[in-house]
Formats: C-alpha cells, sequence, structure tokens
C-alpha cells in the first residue's frame, strides 16, 4: 500500500492508495492523522503497517485521486533524514571529475564502512511541489534522485522517493566542506508517498528516473535502477543505526546514481521530477536561497 | 551574568549567577522557565538578555550556590548544534598525523570558507555531569574541547562550553566518514551555563584547558587561549547562517586546539573536564555506546 | 491597539491594527506567532503588550484591512474560558421567566460572590465566522454577547467580544444542569480581535449590541451598554482567579444583557452578529451538535 | 489488568500489575510511554487494551510492587476530568442539609437526565499521595470518593478511583456557586491506578471505602457499594458525551455516596485514603489552596 500525508489548513490526514482506489484513513480513526501515528500503533502492537490498515478500509472514506497530487500533498513524514553517498558505480565517475582527491570515493567502495551522513531536519525538508533550494554562494547545483527508506524503531517499514540537494562545487572544493554543500535551507525532499515495505518485492530492483525541465523544455531525462546499488539497503541502514542514536521515524536515502553531466546547473524556476518505480513521482520546483 | 538550566522531577527552572549570588529567575516569572524563554522575551523587545534579567533580580530568589554543580544541571539549551573545524593551528598537525590526506585541512585554512558541520541534535546532546559516548566501532576517541557560540534568531547572545566528542579512527580513514565520526549517540555535551556576551569583554582572549583523568589520575592536562584561532566567532557564525534555516535557538561549537597526541583514546569511566575563563567547568565522564 | 490572530494554512501570524492600518507583527518578528507569544514577552519584560508593539511597528508589514474579517481570522487567544452570569439586571428578569426557582438569581445579587463557571476549553470554541452550537436535544437556544476579558498571568492586558452559547431549556429545567446548559460541542466563540486593556478607557461604558437573522430577515436587533452591570469587570476577575489554577492565558466573558425574548431560540442556518463598541463585530452563523 | 503511570525525573513509563507482578511496558516498548499511549495503540488496532498488553509482557520488565506507592506514582491519565452529581440515594440526604433549596436535587433523581458537570483540567488534578485542596474562603470541605470511568475515544476502556474535593459551604449557598465548589486549584486527584475495563466484571457492584485521618487518629471511615447508584454507568457515560467535544481520553466521575456528616470539615494536613474493590487505593493529603 501507498501512504500520503494530507494536510488541509494545518490539519493533518492520513490517506491510503491501495487497488481500490485512494481512501481516508483519518475518516476510519479519529486518532490516525499521520503516518507516524500508524508506525506506532502497529510497532507497539507488533503488527506491519498494511496489516492494521486493512482492518482499517471498510470504515475509510473514498477520496479523488487526485488529492494526492494536489496542494494538500504534504511530506509522508517529519522527520531526520540521513542519506549514503557512493553506492552506485556511475556515482563514482561523476565524483571524480568533480574532486581533486577522488581516492576517497574509491576507497569507499573498497571498505567495508558505507558512507552515511546527516542530510536535513524536518525543518529544510520541503513538501513534494515545493521548492528545493540552490545555495546562492554555489556554482553548481544538482538534485540527486534516490530511493528513501523509511524506518520505524529502527526497522525497514517503506519505501519514498528522495531529492538529496547537493552544490557540487562546494563539495567539490574539499571534502571537508561536505556538510555545507548538503545541509542548508530547503535542502531535501520526499514524497509524495511511502509505500510499505510488505508490498514491495525487491527495493534492489526498482526503476528510477529524473527528468529536470526549463521553461517547458526537458534538459535532463534519464533513468536507472536500484540493481545498481553496490551496497543493500540493510547494510546502509545497518551503517545508519549502529551506535546512534536513531529516533522513532526516521528516514535514510541510499545514494545516487542519476547525475547531470558537468555541463549542466540548476537554475531558479526549475522543475524536477523523480519517479520510482511503485512508489511515485516527486515533483519540486527550484528556488535560490 | 550565566545563567543555568535546572531541571527537577523534568520541571524546568532557570537560575542566574550575578556578582550577588545565584537566584532562581522562574520565581520572578512563571513562564520564564528555560534560557529559550528568555532569548524569545529579549528577542521580541529587542533588549539584551542581562536587561530583561537586571529588572527580575529583585523578584528572583537566593538559591545554593552548589545547586548549578549538582543533579539538576541540564544542558543550558536545547538546541540543534553545529560544529567548526581546522579553527586553531594546533589542531592542524594533530590532524595531519591522522589522516592520509591532510592537504584537504590545509586548504581550509587558506580558503575563505571555513569548514562547518552538523554536529548533534538536543537527543544526541547529553547534560553536564553525564556520560557522553564513544563508539564501540571506534578505536581512537578523543574529546575536543571548544567555546560554543550560542545564537538567537541567528544572533550572538551567548557563550558556553562544548564537548564535540570524536572519533579519529573513523574520522582519520577517510574524510568522507566525518559524519559518522562526529554524530552518534551522545557525542555531545555543552554546558554548565551560558554567559551572556554582554558580559564577555572578547571571546578571542579566553582561557581554556582540559583535563582527562582514570581511576583518578590525570591523564590529559593542558590550556591555551581562544586566541589562537585563526578564524573569528563571527566568521564562523556567518558560514553556520549563510543560506541556511537556522533555528531560533542554536549553538556553534568553534573549533578545538586542545588533542591528546596519538597514544591517548578514551575509555570508559574516564572523567574529563573542559574548563573556559569566565564562563565555566563542563564535566562529563565516558560511556561506550 | 487591537491584535487579530491569522491562520493560514495552519501557520499562525499575528497582526495588529492602529490609526495607520493593520500591520503583520510576525514578519518584524519571527517568533511573534500568536497573542500568547506577545503576552509572555510583555509579561517576562514588564510591559504593556501596546508598548512592546510600539517598538515593532517600524518593522511591521502593512496588510489588506480585510484580512481580518477573512477566512484566516481565529479565535484570538487558545485558552480556557470562564463565564460569569447574573451580571446584568435585564439578564435576572429572563432567567427568571425561564426558571422554577429564580430565587437564586435574585440571591446572587443580593450576595458578595459573583457567579462563575467553567465555560469552554479551546477545542469547544470556535473561531469567528465558524458555526457555534445547539444542542439536539435542546429546545430553547441564545446566544449570549458578552464583553471577554482577556487575563494575562491573571492580570488584564485586553478585551474581546464573546458568545456564550446557551441552551436555556436545559438550564431552566434544573439548575443543577447549567454545566449542560453551557459546556458543549461548539459552545462558545471569541473574537474578532483584543483590544488592549491600555487602549480601552473605560470597559464599564461600551456599547453592546446583537443582531439574529435568518434567511436575510433580522428576527432580533438590539443594544445595551457595558455599564448597565451592576459587577465592575476586577469583582469578576477576582473571583475568577481567587483560589483557582488559572493558566497564563485565560478569557473570563462577564455576563449578558441582551436576550431574545421567550418567543426566540435559534435553528441551524442563523446568523449571529454581536457588536462591542471599540473592540468589533463577532460574526458566527449556528449549526446543530 | 491495573496500569500505573509511573513519572522519574520527568520520564513517563507505564506499568502493569499482572497476576505475576508488576511489568515496566516501556521497557518493552519504547514508544509506550504513557496510558493514552496504549489506549491510541489499542484503538487504532481495534484491540482491546489487556490484549495488546498481553502480547508485550513477554519482553516487560519485572519491578518492585513498591514502585507503584512511591514518587514516582503520576496521575494514570492527564485529562480533562467530568463528574457526576446525585447519582446514590445517601448523597441525596446529605444534600437536603446542606441546601436551602433541595428539591432540585429530588428532581435529578426524577428526570431522565443525570447532573454532569465540567470538574477538572488536568492543571488542577493532583498525582497520588499529592495534596488536594480546600478553598481559602470555604468553611465545610469534604472528599467526594468516587468511582472514575476512563473513556478512550468515547468507550469506557478502564475504571479508576477518583477524589472529587467539593466545599458544601459554597455549593450550599447557592446551586449556581457549584462550579467555583468543584473547579478550582487541586480539586481532584485520581489513581492510583486504572483497571481494564475487561478486567472488571461488574463496576456495579464494587465496594467502596474512605476513611480520613488527622494526626493519626482516624476521624472518619465508611464503606458503600456501586451498587447502590440509582444511575448505570452506561447511562452517565451517554449523557457526557452526547453533543459534547469529548477528547480521545477523558475521566467521568459517577457520584459519591460516602459523606461525613455536617460536623465534619476537612484541614490541612488530613490525610484521605479512597479505596475501589479491585482498583486500588488513592491517598492524598490536604493544603488550603
Amino acid at each position: 500500500m501507498r501512504y500520503y500525508q494530507l494536510r488541509e489548513d494545518g490539519t493533518p490526514r492520513l490517506a491510503v492508495q491501495t487497488a481500490d482506489g485512494l481512501f481516508d484513513l483519518t475518516a476510519a480513526k479519529d486518532r490516525l492523522q499521520t503516518l507516524e501515528d500508524l508506525f506506532c500503533a502497529a510497532d507497539i502492537t507488533d503488527r506491519s503497517i498494511d496489516d492494521v490498515t486493512d482492518d482499517l478500509l471498510e470504515d475509510a472514506v473514498p477520496l479523488d485521486a487526485e488529492v494526492a497530487d494536489g496542494d494538500a500533498l504534504a511530506a509522508p513524514v517529519s522527520s531526520e533524514i540521513w542519506a549514503a553517498g557512493v553506492t552506485y558505480r556511475i556515482s563514482e565517475e561523476a565524483r571524480q571529475a568533480e574532486s581533486d582527491t577522488p581516492d576517497m570515493y574509491i576507497d569507499v567502495y573498497e571498505s567495508d564502512r558505507p558512507e552515511v551522513f546527516f542530510k536535513a531536519t524536518p525543518e529544510r525538508t520541503v513538501d513534494p511541489e515545493e521548492p528545493v533550494g540552490i545555495r546562492a554562494d554555489s556554482e553548481w547545483d544538482v538534485p540527486e534522485p534516490e530511493l528513501g527508506v523509511v524506518l520505524s524503531d529502527g526497522d525497514i517499514v517503506g519505501y519514498t522517493v528522495g531529492n538529496d540537494m547537493s552544490s557540487r562545487s562546494i563539495e567539490g572544493e574539499n571534502p571537508l566542506y561536505l556538510p555545507q554543500a548538503k545541509v542548508y535551507d530547503k535542502c531535501c525532499s520526499i514524497g509524495p508517498c511511502v509505500r510499505s515495505a510488505d508490498s514491495i518485492e525487491d527495493p534492489h530492483d526498482l526503476e528510477m528516473w529524473m527528468t529536470i525541465s526549463r521553461d517547458g523544455e526537458v534538459l535532463y531525462d534519464d533513468a536507472t535502477n536500484t540493481g545498481k546499488m553496490v551496497r543493500s539497503v540493510e547494510e546502509l541502514v545497518d551503517c545508519y543505526t549502529a551506535h546512534n542514536a536513531v529516533p522513532d521515524v526516521a528516514v535514510l536515502l541510499t545514494g545516487t546514481s542519476l547525475v547531470p553531466d558537468e555541463s549542466f546547473t540548476l537554475e531558479e524556476g526549475d522543475e524536477i521530477e523523480i519517479g520510482l518505480e511503485g512508489i511515485g513521482t516527486l515533483s519540486n520546483t527550484v528556488v535560490e536561497v
């Protein structure tokens, strides 16, 4: 099942997309207003989120499917977001081009330890359809389309689409500037929904694509498959959660393989669409921050 | 003035140390329970925190000075913490010893852009007297004593003492692992108080010292002065706040210059004391996480 | 000055009406989002709310005056509401007509102790322009237009307009049913603004009027003056706050003198307008609950 | 099962008493910190609270039984509390003695509509072992021992013991003063636990007793049975929840039948113990407010 967080006039509502349509779960249970509420109830009762939802569908109210594309759509969870890097082969080459010290990227491949880093607070994460940011002091800015793993109490409960906005010029100048290239105003977006882990057959075999348009013209359009990851989702999650204080709900983005080439940089007003097979398409425009 | 956050049975109280003693400000105003409350009132009324406090002292209740050392002492603010690196000369040499790619550290000195990074969430920050963490998967762990700048609405309103716990073995293995070396369970502590910016004559001329003891024996004892910083506090704050979504209250640690040599690593039970002239002494024990 | 609480897409903003127009105070200070924030800052700094506001007007952003009438208008404070009864002569006669035991109402006049009662939680209080409720199990329902006193830390800081919805049939059946006649779903509304106490010359000399319309026809239209109160505002506040646990912000409605006669009862869809000289007009429709 | 809310250093923990002892449920599930959390998970998954708990007992940690009597004991829920009056025959006689207008009490018996009223906010409710209040402006003060019904989403999920503190002198002076006699600082206490509705065979057949001691001497000691109620628990709950905006969790006290005679009034320092068969004993001292 796919879960959408709606928010109208500030009031949150949880909706679920099943084979039969889109349903308002908050209408079935007043207390079920956010995906976090569902995660919490499922955790305490040791059930899967889809299992809990199944029992509620009878009382849920059908919604127009387009609600899930509209203004009311919010980020599916409001949580700390981490990300992994150097997890796809293609990304390695791109990074070599950008950095004067490429060896460290190659070393990450060859090491047992993945690269994971703090990516965003909820306040720095924008809703679907909202503008993501490019730093005014950066010259080379790209979106990084990524499969997002959604964790409840440290366990994988779902998947989402993530946009890990990055300043390649700042990161490329010095690897010690990576946090500035990654963590800034409006640096991340996730959505449009969370697909339950139970309903994803294999997270390591999902088509992923990205298009970037400017003034109606497509400037970038490419696709890959999460099967090209050189780390497993579980391995990345283990690295994030080990020795860490992981909040009840958290998101880990798993790295990118779709990278516009060096001649491209984002500009204000650009439109980014990131799609993941079986999950959905995350759309954002671009604003300078 | 120096502000202490007390917390007894979960109830917060704000105390202030003046030349005349320690006073309970919450006794003067019920609504003034945290330093954040004081920052907020001062911000909205465009006054300094000391100025607001001055008017409240008449109704504040004297407290035993030892309260500010006891169990009731909490981190002075509960906020996002960032840190800066490579800001003292001595630190550079230490880093060269630890890393196979030392050039990047030298580059930071020569660059206009400082190194700032996301250090800790409130949940990863421990109170004074509480144990800070060393990662079980790390072999070389050190505290980093630092001057902490306290920001309200992006402006410098005070200073505190910070312990930026670091795994030098993980950071040294690959600079891309820096976030794992820095952001983990119990990775930070600040305190014991916040000294108002107005009452610090020059933050760039403060004695700073650290002692580390094990089983009653002092293993490390050294001192420096914040005057040895090669960046100004304002410059580091500018770097943190630019293009960023800084919360109402935030802390920026300004880098370290006191580094135990390579033969030393922290162990469970060690006692760390970090002192800053005119502010106070932050004490923590060590626990493996 | 008159303070309006706006709420767009769930985000609160505080606006103030001065002689020069309507201004967005949140634009001047991010942290000043609600009237409660202003009360808090004024309380901690021992200043009046108008005094704090005066200093902020330079940075406040002008708003269209009609904003204060629109969808974005919220109840000016979100707090516990109490009300007083039997405070106007006219109300006494009306009550005698309704009750089989009228002596108790007369006794309230002759007693030192006023009648004050718990009226509404924030969850039972509706915003201006939103529908107030009439109980489905009640036959005789009326609005009670009242001057509302706004308290911060127990002190009078402003005035608002209140609608103390009442089931006269339930109250009339037995005085022990008073709480059921008074405290129920959507039983109260306050607004449209709070006028600062400093800018009200005499709360005991304010014209108060009410009109009730159905299908465009005015069914009730009458006026009175708060000067007809037989208790002072201070006396009623003292009665409410004595021996009580009054929250930081609270509202006390001071009783009614405008009562539709026995032949009138509210119906779904009716429109109620309650005006108070120098404060504003509170409008609500009616819905059965 | 019986649920205890513990709170140590401000951190809440939920414990359950089964036939096998007292167990820490928060140790089994981090997110299960309050009884409200359990109610919420049970509501969303349409299970009983005992059923959810059963599955968690395997991972729960045994606690010393005395924990449930100690300082860490908090009110079992933090919610709006309503109360019912005139629900026991004995109470009627007592009320006739106190009031000049006793007919209204008799009328309540003969009417379909029970008397229910707003009793307390969480801020006016004290924990077990904490002092309840008597108003300094009252001459005749008594505790009212009552069976408390605990509601989740309007449904009965458990029972607790309640102390509905009352000023009989203020109530007796005029029935319109009832709210002042009932709603004031520290006017209520509930606890020590909530017994699940599923494990109470018949709430209308529970022994209830109260003792009041002063300086070690028992001044009042009497017992009754909830079977002497003239209304059913369901009837009272229906009256409270109809046409009302009932919060997710709420408590309804069901009236008293144990009343010290007219010669007795509470004094500061008195100790009150209220017991209910199968639930527990709620102890409070007395303080003037």
